[in-house]
């Protein structure tokens, strides 16, 4: 919904005029460099764009990093030293992408979206445009985040095979990353589940309802998130391109089962979720049912018992029975047995 | 449904032969003409079709828009003049046609469907054909509207790339422009849907059951318009037509992600139109849970009690407790207690 | 259901033998030929198979068209003189196949079905068989129709380009004809569809769930017809046969393009069915709910108020009450005061 | 649900060990031959397997029926001999196989369901097995069955293509004797359908629910067994296998038509169901609706009433009403109105 | 869910990093081997990863069956030996896989899913990996199971084909034994459902809807771990890999048309459990109406006589019918004539 309200600006301008669709952001946007091999491992963080340029035709492995892309002029700088596409810099900074993979033979670009919770432990997708070129990786957050801090940390130890291979390894490791990410923001909707379930034990009210919805909704986004993320990553597997080795495929596999794997759970979380709202309606038809019951079981209890005090009630001039001795005494008696009689027949239909 | 009343009066006619099928309109259609390469750019309105007949063969690209297709003369004169197939020229005039593209070698054809809304806020869809020469393009719109005053806007500035590049691009603008309307369209039906949310918090009235069928059924409206536009563009992508350059096919591979952006709005409201009716039916029986609740409480409470008072309204002769001193309090008493008792099971159960 | 009393008397017998299946007929089966060129065109009807068998070898395009198919010594023996395969009569025969098209090198077998509506109104489809050959063309209907009408007066006309067309031309125009004449049978769905919205607005009928129902019914029916009809004009399309020219491809495009808004059509209209049971359901239960509204304040009013009277009916000896000087006209005050508390709390609740 | 319990007792078996799954049976296995060319027929009823072995190697077409396949040790000895491999013994003998088409070069192996009722009128499924070699068909059926009657006449009556034609039209004329049969089942269907729906229009009971149900899930068992028939009889049709004749394949695909349309004859019924479904609930809530009517009339009739008599019956000293001369009366009339009102109420509302 | 708790901590770990993800076990990992040919068998139970070492460039065929993958440097250890690329290794302790075949020239890897049920009757999926050389298969379970036992009785046994066949054979039995216990499992579904069909029929209380929903869960889970492996087996079949002889093909194609079974079997559950769904939902209606027509019933016959009781309890000074002498005997014969109309019109009405 977020992009709806700005799109109506952007009609009719020219194609390729970038222009920042997405929240408003005020703090700078904020340039981090990982240039390594093997060897060495350098690590800055660059104040203008115009410090990145020489990274480009270093023989090494350059990762630029860039938080926020609200700053469209820095964007463009950087895409234009790159020989970006204008249409693929429209897209990095137009935040409301679906994830995609473009392959422009000299470079690959990549849109995947990333999921968090805000303060209010409501969803928000943030778009990450990642681009690989031959010795280069840039990537474009939103805004500054955690989730690719491991590969940092692995980056300086130079551990394992990431210092040692190419760009398109550390493109497999960012990617791996954001999927790996969702299961974390799942066990929160696994969370929020349980406590519907819980809470549905106990009284099913409207607000439960709204939630049920809510989060319906929510994992409906999170679907349209994944579902075209899993076309990407097949895409990219499929593409042949020269920017990808063997090697790194058989891992562009295995983040493609997982991003299976992510879709799965997300359809059964859906299920779940559809599963609720049936016991919500049937938990709401069963208390109605209960409500019910009551009433008929008072009311056909009392109903006749104030039909018969209402017959001793008349005042006919000739009544033998108001005259005899016991007479009250047989009317109540008669009352008991009446309930008793009842009583009996709400058991054997099973309503007590 | 517009067109269902027409189309007996075509049954069993030539094939070829056009006939105007669509609202009755009395405006005189409207020529205007692009004319416009890198250096220069004119502008005519043109009064009969034959002044439109030099442009085809002008070595600048000509931008030909006929506003209104109900004469259906001037339609086969210039569409003659251009080589246009019988066939196609009784589609544009025939404006109930699905979206598509028609591949003829030297030119191609494409009816994309245009969203607005007339004065009452009801959806209107307008079928849009554009037809791609080598070096002109010629536009059909059922009635004037201002989407492609962008285009005309930029040729007459002359900047960005679309006064340098051929017809193909030209196109792509129009197409582009189409496109990136649907989304003003939609937020009209965030809106329709916010308020729907907000009448729903109120009470479930029946009118507003009305007003979310009828808003499902646009939608679904909209949706025919949509999901062949996506297979129509797909179709141009895939072509490898000869008309359209591979830097042109760059710029529809983004138009065609918009439209993808297009499904995907439009599914998502269908979806949250379904959680509204589910919403208002839940709501429905909510209520009527409520007031049997009400009544439930209301029946339970008194019934006893005036069965208690029936009880001692008895006329038998010989009732003990009619002349205790106190009977009238004691009974009394005992009212409030069976009150109080029901009261008790009432919040217990959680009805209260 | 029509086809499956006589399917039984059909299991066992060899292939290839022509039994009609169908509604029982005693009209006579009629044929009329149209042989035709540029320049003439001679129509006659004729008595006897035998009659027909000259036209299979003139040079000019020949039209034969069988009205009844019950007679199936006619059509077996006009089907051996224009060796047509034995399957393929007893398909022409037995009027119960889905549209298919089947390509025997020298002809072209296709089966559309007609929708027309009985005396009744009800739904009635029948089969029509189309042989095309290089210079003939069959064609074979369950009874006289004048669906075919147009196509005869253009013949004799000699307007356009059907006289100086081939057979192809001839069995497009022909199909052309029968998808055109769907939609006038659509216009009867609409009318439909609006009367049942009308009468839902005034009640919910038993009767009109059955009519829902059985326009459920029928528009299934029409898209079993419509959706293999489409498969089978694709199929003729993509078939390259040497029997159809290019030029013919071209408007058989445009059939495909009209079987495709058929189908749109009919689906449109199977889901405002769907909308309208779903528009019963909830009237149904609003009404429901309209009905407990009024027993509940009903009863809420007045069972508090019956109590108050019980109250003051008993009969002990001593009720102070009952002999103050205005105590009958407090107690009648003390109800209207319960009176008006619960109508207000009714109007607070929204029930009034 | 049949083959369950049995399952058990073959896991972990060796392969192609040939166990017998199904109901259990006691007759003796029956085997009959057609061995025949176009000038001679020879019909035989064999005592062993070995007496069949001879006819493998006759110039002219084989016929082997075997009617049960619970005599495992004779399927196997006759599979041996024709070269049939163990997996396909074992699939003949485990009478729980989808429909399929093996194809093994020198033989293809063909699984097809059979439908029948038992005399309970309960669905029966019964596995037939088809095997298909250059000059003979063995065919393999759980029970002695009346399907392949009329095949068996023509065979002796030499009328039709079957007696010159080759095992391939043979293997054809069996499987559409087959297909032709389920028609016959699905007559009763059409009855049961009926059925129901006239005991629907008489009363909603618990025990219609369960046809219902019951009829449904026959209808998916019918529709388990004629889905993959489609596919095989497609399978066999794409398989170009040298067994069977450019001309035999004409034939099969008029097969495939008919298990079309028993595929369109299934879902029919099965939408059909679906919707008496929706009718019993619809029913079961319209006849909750009229109870819940008439107990509102009954109460907002006499709730008033009553409590009209109640104030009459209080005691009080000083109630004027009370000794008026017609008081009594005026009160009749007074509840005369009431009840004239209420009526009126109720018909404005068209509850009556 | 099981993993989803785990998944957190594996976020930002370099990719090839074996880390178990599963219940936490204690048990020992167990290894055992098979080693044989067509002439001999050795059976050995191995007590460190280097004791099977030797076993890889054996000329027989090797079977090393692993219990319990918990063990992650064991699975190191001998993935090394085996050089099996780390990837995989991840994926066998990582014991969330869905099933699916990897191909890697020199070996295969499959991961398979089996089912049992724990002490408390819920379902349990186990992760069987398995790995295909040329001469060897490395088998991995969880935890000790009786799956494979008669595989390897069938291995002592030295019959069938299994001794003299290659490690592909080996593969097939042991995928075969999987999908075999599937049938076993699944008996234990149809005992469930009849269970519940039988509770249902008594009442359909609430811990019967959360019965209903938790197997509706569990065959849900089925499915997830059956389609997938539909694909795998597919895959295996038509990878035309050089580790699998095409006698081995039609094998496995044998396993294929059982998993298609299985699927069938679960899809069957599914909707029969949907189908008690809806009869839950039918039958929580029908007592509803049950309930209100005898609360119906009882107001109908009781209001309008506590009506005419009170009408004689005014106490109005002049009632002629009061000093009747009949007048008491009249009035209750009247209400005897009320009850018995009430009574003809309620059987009339079929709700008695």
């Amino acid at each position: 919904m977020k992009s709806r309200k700005k799109s109506k600006s952007k009609v009719g301008l020219a194609p390729g005029t970038s222009v920042y669709i997405g929240p408003e952001r005020t703090t700078p946007c904020r340039i981090t460099v990982f240039d390594y091999n093997k060897e060495s491992c350098e690590e800055r963080e660059l104040a203008t764009a115009e410090e990145a340029f020489p990274y480009r035709d270093t023989p090494t492995v350059t990762w630029l990093n860039v938080d926020g892309v609200h700053d469209v002029e820095l964007v463009e700088k950087l895409g234009g030293h790159f020989h970006i596409h204008p249409l693929v810099l429209e897209d990095i900074v137009h935040t409301a992408q679906r994830p995609k993979v473009e392959d422009f033979d000299d470079y690959a670009y990549l849109v995947v979206r990333m999921l968090s919770r805000d303060d209010a432990g409501r969803l928000v997708t943030e778009q990450v445009s990642l681009l690989l070129g031959a010795r280069w990786v840039l990537s474009f957050q939103e805004q500054p985040g955690d989730v690719f801090d491991p590969i940092r940390t692995r980056l300086r130890a130079g551990k394992g095979r990431l210092r040692g291979a190419g760009s398109d390894y550390l493109l497999y490791s960012l990617l791996d990353a954001v999927v790996d990410n969702y299961f974390v923001v799942f066990e929160l909707y696994g969370e929020q589940i349980e406590e519907i379930e819980q809470r549905l034990a106990v009284a099913p009210t409207r607000e439960l309802l709204s939630d049920i919805h809510a989060l319906k909704r929510e994992l409906t986004a999170v679907r349209r998130s994944v579902w075209p993320l899993r076309e990407a990553v097949n895409a990219l597997l499929r593409a042949e391109s020269a920017l990808v080795s063997p090697t790194t495929v058989t891992y562009l596999r295995d983040v493609y089962d997982h991003t299976v794997q992510v879709i799965e759970t997300v359809e059964a979380y859906r299920e779940t979720v559809s599963g609720l709202l049936d016991l919500y309606l049937s938990s709401i038809s069963n208390r109605m049912n209960e409500v019910m019951k009551v009433l008929t079981i008072i009311a056909t209890i009392f109903i006749p018992l104030t039909f018969i005090a209402g017959i001793y009630g008349m005042n006919f001039a000739f009544m033998p029975e108001l005259n005899w001795r016991w007479g009250y005494f047989i009317v109540l008696g008669a009352m008991v047995v009446v309930v008793l009689g009842m009583l009996h027949y709400f058991r054997r239909r099973r309503w007590l």
